[in-house]
């Protein structure tokens, strides 16, 4: 896809972002990938989300991580969303959020337990939590290492990225990604839901008993996967 | 009356769920029965609440539990809604949605206790949790047991369908129900609200005192039954 | 003032009332007195906000508690609307809701505690809760039995109705008033809004230290009695 | 800058702090001062948000703390502004509210603790809470001494206003200040998102571990002061 595609798909899905009121001020920022092409495009850095315009998008390299293109910096998670598309080949899109109840999860260092059937449909299993960072990994390329500690959480846990689409940096807040830009939205919003109602669910009975195995796998391989059966067919006959 | 009225009938109440705030992307269906017509009409699976038309809901025989007009599969949880329209005869729309507080309460297999006069205005007593479904339950005809377990909550306990028109699935969330639909959908709404509130009067005192039964049974009969003596005369005169 | 006079402002007050989100549904009641001609003007009971018109408000006398004007019956709360006026002879108006926060206290039994400033603006001291009603009270006259509680409550413990303009009547909701129907709607958000902070205070900290008596009657009387000093004179000039 | 546009600013600045939601009636009050003309403008006490002008806005000296200009009484908190202007001298603009969960904090006497890199981004450490006043403080004086008694939180333990644009003023609310009044409001916003997301990471579990200090180094100084690279370039060049 050309460039100003790519840039045209991040801008729409930033305002999207934008809308769902999941982001204050200028915090968040979403990206996408053209992987043919070798790039992404992301969100500038510092900019108000209603002074975004398509043209104000840029263009980074997957390969050299620097800007190919735009005037602006690239936002400051830049470097984060790149080893992430380095590392999960199959994911489209990337969404950064400070939304209120998943960063209460990150700040608490604590994952979002899955004790409920509408976070099986999305995320199977808890939520993860990466670890704190070490000092180097603050002082030099903080941003980068952020990326990398996400991506170590995953291999190092066994964590698939297609089967759990969502993460909290630890004291941080959460990303979340699909296999396009609007479905990172849609996990994004959905993982603000989940959270929320987990934390009331932990207010209300912090030894509330967790739902079957078998009863999270039915929900989420309902919508997922080889035996999906819910929604609708993809050429529906009758 | 023609199954395309009842079609509109759904569509409408669809819409006035979408309004609500209790449901969140495609989560939540509602459908509304023509017991002379044998048949009841609900959402299609998985399409979004600003894509409907009355023409896209689905009409599901009452004897079958098969689909007899609509190009598009029904709700997953039509096998659920069938179960319900069988076994409580009275009731004439049934609405599911994944209402935040609602949904706390089930995923923490928790009642939603009568602490107060709103609550026992509109439910007799505490909103009940299903037990938790066995594997072979989940396994085969999981949406079909999901409304057996719930006709089995309120069999097994002698709970009255017309006095409490709501239930809890464990891990899952809420159903509601009504005489029609538009009173299934206040019922959803109403028992979002107790939830929340119950959930707060837990929170700041989990040994707060009961109210007594007699003042539960004086405002549920107030509003309900032979007695009932709030709002107008159906033929008001001076 | 003429009654036509007096059910427009009422009709008003319950538009403006619908307008805070305080109320749900048709749950929820104002009522505004003129002394002069021995009568009070409520919202009819059951009617829906938006079906409301300055016509449909029920003339209620103050000496036979008996509708004088108005073809339809009064909310059912006009009884303890009555009792309050009969008692509290300063108050010009009387707003009933179910806003959230103040039912939870109600529901718990526990009064709204001063910990703050701007609840001492309004309220001097915690807000009261209702002891439980009798069988008795419950059985026979439960609204005007309702008043009479408020009443007892008011007057047993020596609290003024000029600076406490609220209550919380147990397991069911708050009442407040002021000195005209206006004032009341504005006690009702106030006090909704302490109650929020305050069970949120006590959350954070059971324990957390009260306010010196000296800061909260600071607090109250800069607003009101003769010593205040908040707002505009009520004659400004240079 | 004339008088008249610096009264213009204050109204602009009261009338963006009413639609973000943080106060409630006449609560709350901005300021913003011209240090070379030796005047702050504020807004009148006591009048409600949509009957401001910006000719209502009140002109107060920085010598004498009298009002220079302008018809109405100042609000009862410009003494408290005064005094913070006097102390500070590198602010341009306060803001006052009584926003939900910074009140919360305040009237718990607690600080917001700093536990995530948002609240770093903007105040470094914890947002501190005064200590209650003396009698003799409250009685006389008041405002002035709330003032007083702010600066001594930030004199005696060594905080710098510049990098802590925040402080809770005990069972009270918080002010908030920035270079400029627009800052200001910003540092309203943030703090009571930041209060808000720490009041549930202490409900989620009251011992989850802080942040290092590195890490909220790391996020205060990416953000503010000469190391910093969020954002534009302030003379953007490809």
């Amino acid at each position: 896809m050309p460039a100003s595609d790519l840039k045209d798909v991040v801008y729409r899905a930033n305002q999207k972002l934008a809308g769902t009121g999941l982001v204050l001020g200028t915090f968040g920022n979403v990206s996408a990938v053209d992987r043919q092409a070798g790039v992404f495009a992301i969100k500038p850095s510092g900019v108000p989300y209603e002074a975004l315009t398509p043209d104000r998008m840029v263009v980074v390299s997957l390969e050299t991580g620097q800007p190919v293109e735009g005037e602006l910096r690239p936002s400051s998670d830049a470097p984060t969303h790149l080893e992430l598309y380095r590392a999960f080949p199959t994911i489209g899109g990337i969404v950064h959020t400070h939304s209120e109840y998943a960063t209460v999860f990150a700040q608490a260092r604590q994952p979002v337990r899955c004790t409920g059937t509408t976070h099986a449909d999305y995320f199977r299993g808890d939520v993860p939590v990466t670890r704190p960072m070490t000092q180097a990994e603050v002082d030099t390329e903080y941003e980068k290492n952020a990326g990398l500690v996400i991506v170590e959480t995953f291999t190092s846990r066994g964590i698939s990225a297609e089967e759990m689409t969502a993460v909290l940096v630890a004291h941080h807040g959460p990303f979340t990604w699909g296999a396009d830009v609007f479905k990172a939205i849609e996990h994004a919003e959905v993982l603000e839901y989940v959270a929320r109602v987990e934390w009331r669910v932990r207010a209300l009975d912090p030894d509330a008993p967790r739902p079957d195995v078998f009863l999270v796998d039915k929900h989420h391989l309902r919508k997922h996967g080889p035996s999906a059966y819910y929604g609708q067919r993809k050429d529906p006959k009758k």
